[in-house]
């Protein structure tokens, strides 16, 4: 995959159109159809359903504690504005579902909480982010993803087999549960980024080359949409075990104390790997700023050397005639040319003395271990 | 179009001059002269004009629940004055709304409040904020801008056709939906930044041309600009909808705080968008030293190699007397010539072997393919 | 005038002497003598007096509504101690006001309040503030300069004519209108600024000199004395209209809050300007390294052409006995000298194709217009 | 030991697998085993047990007022999860007990305070942290470590012995004590990173060598590992000594205060260390560039003194024909050799001169002492 | 003075040893002695006495208003102790009394007022920081420092004499002046570091030398020594001037107020002085760089000018028989060598016109003012 087609989480794409009526709701219309998933569970048991048509979801509101819908999907505004209807939902909130450049952030309504979370994909060579819209009401919580697949199979699991604790609690649990998986999946992503930065920091010292800028600037950009991802999100989790609201229970609230730190956690890494790249940058330049000190030694110690050589060679290939007095006797004593070589090699050996003195000849050959170097 | 003539935003052009009593209304003499249009609605029908003299004003306000008057252009200060004393807005108010350099800001009046905007306009080549000042009453909204033309025309069309929630609101919904125009037009701005800064991204990597700084410097300049105008109105956004006041109902306050959401997204990219030009900065500079390295590289093996030969070559042009003895006999062994040569270029085979060994000639042939290089 | 002459805002000259015990009034024997200035008013009228004896100032007060006496020089403690005792004036106030280097600040007194601002001026080549030390009592305004001229003329002329609001409000809206000319004069002083930035940023891209860097220093540091000046001038200004206190009217708050609006104007461009000085330093140093890359591409040309060339020539001109077999048989070629040459300039064409090819002789010349690059 | 080998601390190593559900116990089949350590007294007296079975603490609990349970080595969940069932700790903060990479923390519950802090350890070339948990109740103090060997050897001591404060005391005086251990560790660490510095400052100074930047990137890497252990202990400390809880007696929270202050001192040479090890980059830098500087005067120097001397040479190695007039006649002078030798030693000369001038021939030899540059 | 055997205030020693108990009071060994100075006084009178055995203070207690002990050296833990016990002073507090690397602080216990602060003291070449441990009771103040020779001298006087207000007020009167004294002596210390930092200006601009980078770095060095000890200082003060406590009348806290303003005057300078060494910095950086380009151009120019002359040379010195048709027949013309010697003075003199006009020839001589450079 070429780098220039990579898309950048950078980069901004447009919304809704300006000038359209707020609270309109407009699908992308080349976001996939939605599917809707439902799961319905209270302590006794648990129902899973595949649903076509929103209007079945009356079926299960109150004959079950809990209802899970969960949409993936976002391609047909008809059927959020069902979902949105059937379940109270507010209509500026639908409207961010759909517009899937939302930051984490927890909203209040009369009587559900609308959350907005960013859920971190790594494909084979791209960092993406995905918008995880949830409602938490009294009895049921709505979620919407931009596409399939998610972090929450073991969560359905625990919801099916009765493991774990979530069948026993209600929605605020199950909020909770969703929220903690979307966060936990971050650390192996981080744990990626942590490997690559020790690579690139052996590569920076022993070899720096010009496409390791390129990885570092990358690694970088990459730590600012996590950044972007990850800092309003610890903001939701700390609104939701602070804030006072009937919906969340005192249990659910310790969990989410427990949530939050793995927020700070993962910002607090984040900004060690955001040090470690731009403390590598600075190893970079001075890598760079070496391998040019050692390039012109080797320059100016070949002019050195070879210059005074050439002119003593160009001073005995004059044409002054030699027959006038004083002009160029060497030519005609025995073994001019010996004691001429002789003082050549003489003045080649004097600098070269002096060059291995002051550490230039060392320098240049490369050094076996510069490792161990801890204080 | 010349870069030096180009009006930076950056700097600052006098508002009245010191001394002047406050409260006293100058116009700017090359400012545009006012057209004032009206737009008053209900729930059942609108009324639209362009009105001369705002005396006509008085004929529409309390017949309809809402009245909107736009002033486009603050040339002449009368026309604000009068407009100023029949909806009794406030003599500091309306000085600020004729010195076009006020940030974004609310204020608080008795029976009005004070909002002022930055519109951002993006004109070929130039980036550019207009100062939008609007005054929300109990049945009027008055705003008055720079110049004609502006983002309101969809909102227009709403008020007219009776389309969105408009004209079943109140001046506080009408104010809202203005303010969020505005804020949604900084979005399609941002995007051109986000492909700019791509493109110069793939540039600077490949070719680190010295205008590429200049980019880079003004992208960033007009990223202060776009900072310096958003920051203070996603304040002025958050003080509408939690400061207390009569004049913005509940339900506005919901949108507002929607619109809040935006411009904080807005205030993400921007700074996402500036560590990734200062980033830019960085690659360039490295760089500028890799290229720096590479001409050395050549220079070095270029002398490297010749320095020596020439001394050879220099050695066996002396004119050493051949007839004393010791004196240069090679030049009289048959085939010395073709031994001096096959010498010299064994001196040479030796270097390049050794700088083919140091990696310094392959690294100067140009690499197909830099990329592909995430973690 | 000399740079090393230039006073230097940055650097602090001493105050009393360590040890001396606090509340006791020592002028600086080097500043000038006061003179006493005092302009009484009401609604009705104005009365305006230079002072020699301090005495005669309470003949003024009670018969006016509003005294002011302003204070030119603080060359002698017993005239300010004087002034003082007349109005009641807390000792420290007063040692505040002979000790030059106050920041800006507002204290409370029980019936008066003390407010420090610092007044910019900008003679030839320097940026200076000066102190100015205001006090405000119920019926009285009393104000300390360092020297005499001030920007208060307009304001003089507004209570001598009755123009403008001043003589129908009280002392708070003097000492309002007082601040407001202060911080108004800053903009002018910031407008050079900014005109100075864009000639250095022209000259920074098209010609990196050595001196740009010194004044891009000068004006990052003159930022900084700024900075420290309207810093807490802003703080000053908010206090005033925000804490409670008798002393200061509702209205007076109003226009104190627009005056605080300015300061924030004021700030926002101190930041930008700084931001852009620093990249302008970004700018410069890799113009430097601009300029250097194609000094030393030009250095890196001329070696590489003329070395083969020079050797060819070398190798043509040794001696080696043309008459043994083998030895430089071209010498005798005819035509050989032009085949030679020939080769020379095929060598030398080469390589200035490869060099034209690398891009390296057209970025030597210079581009006529590296200008409107916006993106 | 090899550089690449050394564990970094600033990696992150997965902690439960995502999906997992929470209040989960799963031990790191890699930690050592648990070997539970039980120190119970008074003001009286003193008991000291290895413990193997958890069951046994429940003779020794009500039996002595204060109860310190130490546990090295979280191999066995069972083990941790007895002993949290028997002290009624709750399940989220023995799931974190045994997730080993948590940030120092301290959270409530109904009868007990569970605190997180990092302890430093500094094996011979590694800076590693552990974690150490506390439970502080109301008669215990239930600790877990990672590994055995501590800095609580002295505060057993004084528990066997009597000596100190420590047996008169409750719980949380031991607590206290604890921590103050542990915080009080980080200084002999810090000392040692102080004396670093110290060492690299002179060796940038003197010999700007390649490995130095390693060296300061690692201690720079160091210490912000050390921040990130100590920034939160401290918000710990804090929490401690203000928070209101029964747990913690009114001359605990003195003598915590006085340990905040330990921890702000760490802070504060952190941060001073920080800078310091900036510095010596930017120093290295400048170093690099001076050398570079240096290497090239050499070069230049030879250059400019050869090339017109090589030149000179060559001219008189020019063959023209002298017998046509005007032909080089020099070659025929007697004593042309003499004088063109001669005026080759003028041009040296003269140019020797003016780089003496320059200061750059200085400049090349070794000052014997770059120090006491004190202002 | 070597400059490697200064103390720096950077690195810390070791305090008591980790595991100590608190509240142990040990002296450092090599702390000199104490000497106990005491002056009691009241508004009719002072008594002055130097005191070996602490008990001779209770005669003193009670007798005056206001009891000053002063002691320098603190070599003797038990004479500490021995006060402390007679002033009821608490352990924790004296503990920090013995270790001398407290951060300034203010605490309070239950009947008095303990409070740190740190004193400067400039020797020859070095800046160091001094401990004043200072407690504050109703009618004692109790000051401890590390040895003799303080800033309190011009106190000593007032009490002595009865000049200023010292006698006619209490021990919170006392504690303010000798704080106040504290604080004034830092700005003497700031003043030579601002001399200083105008000395270094001039210096990287003219002559960018390589102990400059040193100097820089250890001004840099100096100001977070100082921000370290001003920081906290000026919490202090705002701590005793705002936090309610019956020991600081109100008069006094009024002048703490004052004293208050000049800590912020010092951070302000602070900041501002740490500004312009990074400036510096840059400067020296770019000035090298500068240095490094008319080093490169020296070195081209010369290269450009006598690689064509020499090439031409080396042609006219190639041995091609010119007896053989076409070779050479340059050597044979009359005025050929003039003709090859004019050529070659063309050649150069174009090139030399070029590099006038490039400007490189100009920029190499050293230009007489590169001052008066202010906007």
């Amino acid at each position: 995959m070429n780098r220039r087609k990579r898309p950048r989480e950078t980069t901004f794409h447009r919304r809704t159109e300006p000038g359209a009526a707020p609270g309109t709701l407009v699908a992308d219309p080349q976001a996939p159809k939605p599917s809707i998933h439902v799961m319905a569970y209270g302590p006794e048991g648990a129902e899973e359903r595949v649903v076509i048509d929103p209007q079945e979801l009356s079926q299960l509101l109150g004959k079950w504690p809990v209802v899970w819908v969960n949409v993936d999907g976002l391609g047909d505004a008809a059927i959020v504005a069902a979902i949105g209807e059937m379940f109270g939902l507010h209509k500026l909130a639908l409207e961010d579902v759909l517009n899937t450049h939302q930051r984490a952030k927890v909203e209040q309504y009369p009587d559900h909480l609308y959350v907005v979370a960013r859920m971190i994909e790594q494909l084979d060579h791209r960092l993406d982010t995905d918008q995880l819209s949830l409602f938490l009401g009294r009895n049921f919580v709505v979620t919407f993803q931009e596409r399939a697949g998610d972090c929450f199979d073991g969560l359905r699991d625990h919801v099916r087999t009765g493991r774990g604790q979530v069948r026993s609690h209600g929605p605020d649990y199950l909020a909770y549960a969703l929220l903690d998986a979307v966060i936990d999946n971050y650390f192996p992503v981080l744990e990626k980024y942590g490997e690559t930065l020790e690579t690139l920091e052996d590569a920076v010292v022993e070899k720096p080359e010009r496409k390791l800028i390129v990885h570092i600037h990358d690694v970088k950009r990459d730590m600012l949409v996590l950044r972007r991802a990850i800092w309003p999100l610890r903001e939701v989790v700390q609104a939701l075990y602070r804030d006072p609201t009937v919906l969340v229970s005192d249990e659910s609230r310790l969990h989410l104390r427990d949530c939050y730190d793995h927020t700070i956690q993962i910002v607090d890494l984040l900004e060690t790997y955001r040090e470690v790249a731009s403390g590598l940058l600075d190893i970079y330049l001075s890598s760079l700023s070496n391998r040019m000190n050692e390039v012109m030694k080797v320059l100016t110690m070949m002019a050195t050397v070879f210059m005074p050589l050439s002119f003593v060679a160009g001073v005995y290939g004059m044409n002054f005639n030699p027959d006038k007095p004083g002009n160029m006797p060497e030519l005609n004593w025995p073994f001019g040319y010996a004691m001429a070589l002789g003082f050549m090699a003489l003045v080649a050996g004097v600098q070269l003395y002096f060059f291995a003195r002051k550490g230039w000849i060392g320098s240049l050959t490369p050094k076996p271990e510069p490792t161990n170097n801890k204080p």
